[in-house]
């Protein structure tokens, strides 16, 4: 089987143009282009002969009805806020390629699966779709879910009218493995002119707020050994993170202090409290509790030092997601076999395969993204890193329909 | 002559009743608050013979006409919004106070001038009442000064009625000295034991705004080593403060950093850019300079370090003002013949002193502040701290009037 490379660019950009924003695309969950582009999805499916919905949560399932058991491949075709036209839209197209390749030869019983996930990018509810598709009981979520404007979620399922649909679900018997290809959204792979990023895990991410409370003060009258300057404990708490966090954590560890807030905040006026928001992320459970623990201890030092005191919030926690080794393994065969150099690296960042990993053995595949950027219009991956991670798939593809290679389920 | 403590305390009680809000003043520059406490001021000079007037821009300024020398003693009534009680209030009261004991006495032709300058707390102007009594021409500034709400001066002297006033102006044949009462608004009095501080200059003040400009990158997908962050260069340079400036400055330098924003402030998002406001304080323009050199030196270092750019800019530069040492020795001198001890420090804010510092011999004292809280209606002193101040001020005139020490003039 072929990947068609000019069918695949087509298609991922007539689906660049719902939402279409200069160079990006502007398509959050549930906005009016999402749905259009959901629709178009959905016929573009069913034109392939799968069994194509749009299901109770936005979900776009296509089911390629002549196989009883199948991979399901897919992404998410919702965007960030005038985000880059590939992102989760690339592994969805690349799933429609290669169902489209399936089913062009007849293959069965063994067949593809294709699924767009809804609302991944958390515009109402993150990774609501593939947490839907998976069985997870989001009612009560559902209910309470707002955008950031403080719209509701369910009055937006509503309109689309999907409130009465079937919801798509994973079916253990059917699906033998969830396989989703993603442009990295990181400069790894450009950086080690490598073209394929073998997914080993998706990390954890622990988030935390840290509170310094100390005492407004006059800046020029109070000495300074007599202050209680939450400022001062914030910045030697936040640059000791540097000494701290890369001899405990792992070779992959990182972190993020990403919102500083110091109050009052005048020149001339000793900080009362000076707040940090502070993410670390690693593929190792045991590495980030042992971080959250050293972390905490910084914390409560620097504050000692500062005659402060510290109150620390643990906000998002996200347990990190391993990748089935067996699908691993057949993705780099894969790779090898098409000649596609390769980089095994974690994933920095969610998808919906975090989801999914829970419960049927799952792989994902990077393509290189130029300048590492995402999120943005100017998110690109050249055309041939893009035809060579679909026909690495593909292959990877026809490795579990051969029974070469299988995952260990 | 002695000082009669419940006139002194009847009329601080009196005038805190202008403006008076809970335990505490909000009596801003040109308030109708304030401009009916300096036509009250106004009265109470005139009452002891004084030849007193509101002059062109709000100052209260009381000549004793019947001498032909005379040490000007004052500070301000205005007050920061919602303030103390105390503050500049003291020493205005003292002031008159002292005068009234002079007067009294009917001595000449040595006497005391009281002044109330205006707009000490820069609601529109800092130090507007002191700089334009010195002589600054002040047209341009005034015409183009506004407060916080973005309301214009020029209009607010107009409304006051003061426009075709004449100025008040310091008369450096009359005054042989300018002596102002303060509150410490700083523990240290409090924190030593000691009843009055001798102040020995009052430091200068150089402000910076230092921002690191990196870039915005996804904090889970970019390898820390490939990071712009402008965040971790702002928290190492904060921190490395603690170790810079005690080596280099002198035993009285303090520093501040109020204020932190870091952009776009998002948990996942390495910062773009993060913006520092520093202050430092010294009374030596040499450790002044010195510091603003290593300071920007290690702002640079930590640039490097986390791969961004920096740029600092100066915002306020206040030079120091060493006080006159023959005059802080008659103060001194005047404290041990009352019985009061004695710290000699620095004042680490600005004080109408600082502008007349530059004119003519200037000293001033400070009583205790309970707690070292200012600008705020909790700062307060104990009627005895307070009356005790004014003995010592009022020895220290009698010690100049007697030319039993004189300033080196």
């Amino acid at each position: 089987m072929q990947i068609n490379p000019e069918r695949l660019i087509d298609d991922l950009r007539e689906l660049a143009s719902f939402g279409c924003y200069k160079t990006g695309v502007n398509r959050p969950a549930f906005s009016s282009a999402d749905m259009a582009a959901r629709e178009w999805l959905r016929g573009k499916m069913a034109a392939i002969g799968l069994d194509a919905v749009i299901d109770a949560v936005g979900n776009v399932y296509g089911r390629m009805d002549s196989a009883t058991q199948a991979v399901l491949i897919g992404s998410h075709s919702d965007t960030v806020p005038f985000g880059g036209w590939l992102d989760g839209s690339l592994g969805v197209i690349c799933a429609l390629e290669i169902a489209r390749c399936v089913a062009e030869t007849g293959a069965a019983p063994f067949g593809v699966d294709v699924i767009s996930f809804q609302d991944e990018e958390g515009t109402y509810l993150s990774f609501l779709g593939s947490r839907a598709f998976c069985g997870d009981d989001l009612a009560a979520e559902i209910a309470a879910a707002k955008n950031k404007d403080g719209e509701a979620l369910a009055p937006r399922i509503a309109d689309a009218g999907l409130r009465l649909r079937k919801p798509a679900r994973l079916d253990p018997r059917r699906h033998t493995a969830y396989l989703e290809a993603h442009i990295e959204q990181g400069p790894r792979l450009e950086h080690a002119g490598r073209q394929i990023g073998v997914v080993s895990a998706i990390v954890g991410i622990k988030t935390f707020r840290v509170i310094f409370h100390g005492q407004a003060n006059h800046a020029g009258t109070t000495p300074m050994d007599m202050r209680h300057d939450a400022g001062a404990a914030a910045l030697a708490f936040g640059a000791a993170l540097a000494e701290i966090v890369p001899p405990r954590g792992s070779k992959e560890t990182v972190w993020n202090v990403g919102k500083a807030i110091f109050e009052p905040g005048a020149a001339n006026v000793v900080p009362a409290t000076a707040e940090l928001i502070l993410q670390i992320r690693d593929s190792s459970p045991a590495v980030l509790e042992d971080l959250a623990r050293v972390i905490a201890e910084a914390a409560q030092a620097s504050a000692a030092r500062a005659q402060v005191a510290v109150e620390i919030t643990g906000l998002m926690d996200t347990p990190p997601a391993v990748m089935d080794a067996s699908l691993t393994g057949i993705i780099a065969q894969a790779a090898g076999e098409v000649g596609a150099s390769t980089l095994s690296l974690p994933s920095g960042a969610g998808h919906d395969a975090m989801i999914l990993a829970h419960y049927v053995p799952t792989a994902m595949l990077f393509v290189p993204s130029i300048g590492g950027r995402s999120h943005h219009i100017s998110e690109d991956t050249t055309e041939a890193d893009i035809v060579l991670g679909a026909r690495v798939l593909l292959r990877a593809v026809e490795l579990l329909m051969r029974g070469q290679a299988g995952p260990k389920v």
